[in-house]
């Protein structure tokens, strides 16, 4: 690497290009079309932003080249069919399930909020299918080992009686006088009537369970009686009713979320159909030159030191890689690069002969424990079909993720299948086929869901935000929502924002 | 009707047949094969119940026949599409939505949840495909003309509010020591931590908004911030708040709810597939006479009256039409026909020639208004598509029914898309064709979803439940849950057992 120049040379050229100005981060895109003879782009990593990215230049007029290093595209957004390789490092492996388009496993992202705008036109564009992924069942469970005798309680009890319980005690605080500071007696009239229809209390206002948790009696025929409350005290003791009181709430999360329909990598083959840039897979970077008049990458392909040379670089590539890669970028920006941790994300998914869940009156959501597997997710696609994909353990915790990529393949298997058992009677003996994806031992992957380090958030990522010199980061780990498609976009768009008044400046 | 036994005649006959010990409404269905000679059943009126009934008593060797009033069969169970007839007493009219398979609309039933057992049940042995429906959509508005000066705000943004308030009091009556009798100070604590996590408050118990409403910054790439909050008081003066707040907490309504893919008419399509016995549309039942040894029926076809002699009789005719169909009937059993009460119900739909809903992030779910159409439904099927069916107006109030059922169809189609564009800017200008349905002006319905009369539910049910003599009463009208297929089913599978141990304990 001794031709490479200095960093000094290259911020110069930063502020020479009139960067000072630069769009904010966040704007929608806006590319003016390719002038003059510098068109060449090199992007690396064929991830959601790298795909759009070159989706995007190619339409404006510029030459773009992906160099991925795995063996596919799509980057975290994999889904897993019969027969699809798995690239985990040590234990490489094939999916086992039948094969059949409707069995399937998003094993990265999975779900897409209405007010995913940059994604959702992409769908629309590019003619990805979607429909809606039922993520919240009511009729799924809550399961605690260390609460009510580890029996799963119906989310839907749980919420309703969360409710009872909390407007009881308003309605409590209001006759002690607590709130007569605040609220004139007619507010208080008011409130008391409300938290009343707020919890479905007794005209009492004593909380005595409600058949918006369903009935213990036959409701068609026969009169409607509310099924047992929950022991409120014991509910508070445990996080994992908490968060079955709460998923439902987080903007992202919030009804209605969509999936394509066949699998979230509808969206990469949809991104593939309408680029026609070259893409190489299986070449891996090994230098990256930022130069005043461009970027020199070189790469291992098949064995082969291979180099490209363009004008412009994107770079995709997980920011824990970057100390990997030899570089001439600047300490303070291969410093904000190396501050990014990798994130210990996981699933594992069951193929389950017998959609039993439906049979619990289970069509999609998700169940929550407080065991290692977290969470239980059933499918809400191709209902009433024989089989289904269900996805046996979903954390993110590095905490939950360690001990399970610890384990060979099988027996990470029969240890989420053991938990399930915990919350579905005979869960296990449905089990035909089983895949697990630790996405912090996932080859040319090594993590999921990037933090930023405590404290210096803004600091990296408005370095991040912003090219050096010819050379911008893209991803979502360069956001602030790391782990979704969303970010990824956003963080494209803003690096195409910065090109575009960069290359409009210097045509100026 | 000379030739009509005597009513005594047909209650002794009841009571000679066994009914003493007749199975309780509610359990299984559990009809034994037809033996001996009587095997001819009538089922008058082909709505979910009597195509359950034909379906089933079929399979175990009776030969049925239906009687039904109107051109087609499903009863309630109407999709209306490009072409259909309409047919609205002194309003006849024909359904002007572009002609295409996506374009359709749920005139009555439109939902379905995970526990209505029997009729998922339904779809899945009679080959109905099933998808979910985005029953809620916190992107989706709440609107009332009298409160925040009109102006819509987010579904998301009351309950959040809502949960943050109602928190924040929580905590203040903890404060207040207004729960120390029954908490103590470890459930206190407790409470504190839970609360604040339910409300999303601030360190020190105060609400101040939260970004699982959104954010008022772009938040993937800049830090999020809550948007503004509503204020409470002025929330707690509206009940079209409160709705918001309650819809999805509806056992029914809870998600996931799911639609036949195509059109809820794909379950009346599934029973006709299935049912191989005669069906008679345009064939207005005028007389039942129910015999010791079978019930006679006559009824108009084609201007002509013709006469069907069964051995059974099961009833799927709206109730409050039997004061007008001549009877041998007990007055007992007739007057519990007459108490109850036709239902109000009405819709009206739009085809919208752009899915403007989608640009505002909103793919499916509910608006609510406090203006008279009450609800608009966006629909989550076809997502991204061009057009779109949306319902413009849905409510059961008879006060809110009475005005638009006075209307002309133009001035009825006028009235909902002005109050719709108090909630959508330019609503009216997508509006491209609209068709409306007042189930109390429906020929050969007059009413939807059956009410009982107050104070006498039980008398009427029990006398209903259980047939008199030859004669089965049917369909939602007979359950405590009217205006929904499963108390349909419900209701028709006790008639069958009611019926299979009556025959049963008479072959003995």
């Amino acid at each position: 690497m001794a031709s490479i120049g200095g960093s000094t040379a290259v911020l110069n050229t930063a502020h020479a290009l009139g960067l000072v100005d630069s769009p904010a981060p966040g704007k929608p895109l806006t590319i003016k079309p390719a002038s003059g003879k510098q068109k060449k782009i090199v992007i690396l990593g064929g991830g959601i932003a790298g795909l759009c990215t070159a989706y995007e230049l190619e339409r404006v007029g510029y030459d773009c080249t992906i160099l991925e290093a795995s063996h596919r595209i799509g980057g975290r957004n994999l889904t897993l069919r019969h027969g699809d390789f798995i690239d985990e490092l040590g234990r490489p492996n094939y999916c086992n399930f039948d094969e059949d388009p409707n069995l399937y496993f998003n094993t990265g992202p999975a779900r897409i909020p209405g007010h995913h705008r940059r994604l959702l036109g992409y769908c629309k564009t590019l003619g990805v299918p979607l429909h809606v992924r039922a993520n919240e069942s009511r009729l799924a469970y809550c399961h605690d080992t260390n609460a009510f005798g580890g029996k799963p309680i119906r989310i839907g009890q749980v919420i309703s009686d969360t409710r009872g319980f909390l407007s009881e005690l308003v309605q409590k605080g209001v006759k002690a006088d607590a709130f007569d500071q605040e609220l004139s007696k007619d507010d208080q009239e008011r409130l008391m009537a409300f938290s009343k229809f707020f919890g479905d209390l007794k005209d009492n206002g004593v909380y005595e369970g409600t058949t918006r948790a369903g009935s213990k009696t036959e409701r068609m025929l026969d009169h409607s009686t509310p099924t047992d409350t929950l022991n409120f005290k014991e509910m508070l003791k445990s996080n994992t009713w908490w968060s079955a009181v709460f998923a439902s709430e987080h903007y992202d999360w919030a009804a209605p979320v969509m999936e394509p329909i066949g699998g979230m990598d509808r969206i990469v083959a949809g991104f593939a159909r309408n680029i026609k840039s070259p893409i190489y897979l299986q070449s891996q970077v090994q230098s990256i030159e930022v130069l005043d008049d461009g970027v020199t990458v070189t790469y291992l392909n098949k064995g082969k030191i291979k180099t490209i040379k363009s004008d412009y670089c994107f770079n995709n590539i997980p920011a824990y890689f970057m100390s990997g890669i030899e570089n001439n970028l600047s300490k303070p920006y291969t410093d904000a690069l190396a501050s990014m941790e990798r994130g210990h994300l996981f699933k594992v998914a069951f193929q389950m002969k017998k959609r039993f869940w439906e049979e619990e009156g289970i069509y999609g959501g998700i169940s929550y424990t407080n065991q290692n597997i977290s969470q239980l997710w059933y499918p809400s696609h191709d209902i009433h079909t024989e089989k289904g994909i269900m996805l046996g353990a979903y954390g993110w915790d590095t905490d939950r993720a360690l001990p399970l990529e610890a384990m060979e393949l099988d027996e990470r298997l029969k240890y989420a299948a053991s938990q399930g058992d915990k919350i579905h009677k005979n869960y296990s003996s449905y089990i035909e086929a089983g895949a697990s994806v630790m996405w912090a031992r996932m080859n040319h992957m090594m993590g999921c869901s990037a933090g930023l380090p405590e404290g210096r958030e803004d600091e990296v990522l408005s370095r991040l935000y912003k090219p050096e010199g010819r050379h911008f980061m893209i991803g979502d780990q360069v956001s602030r929502h790391s782990g979704w498609q969303e970010a990824a976009l956003a963080s494209a768009h803003n690096a195409m924002n910065q090109f575009s008044h960069m290359v409009t400046e210097k045509n100026a």
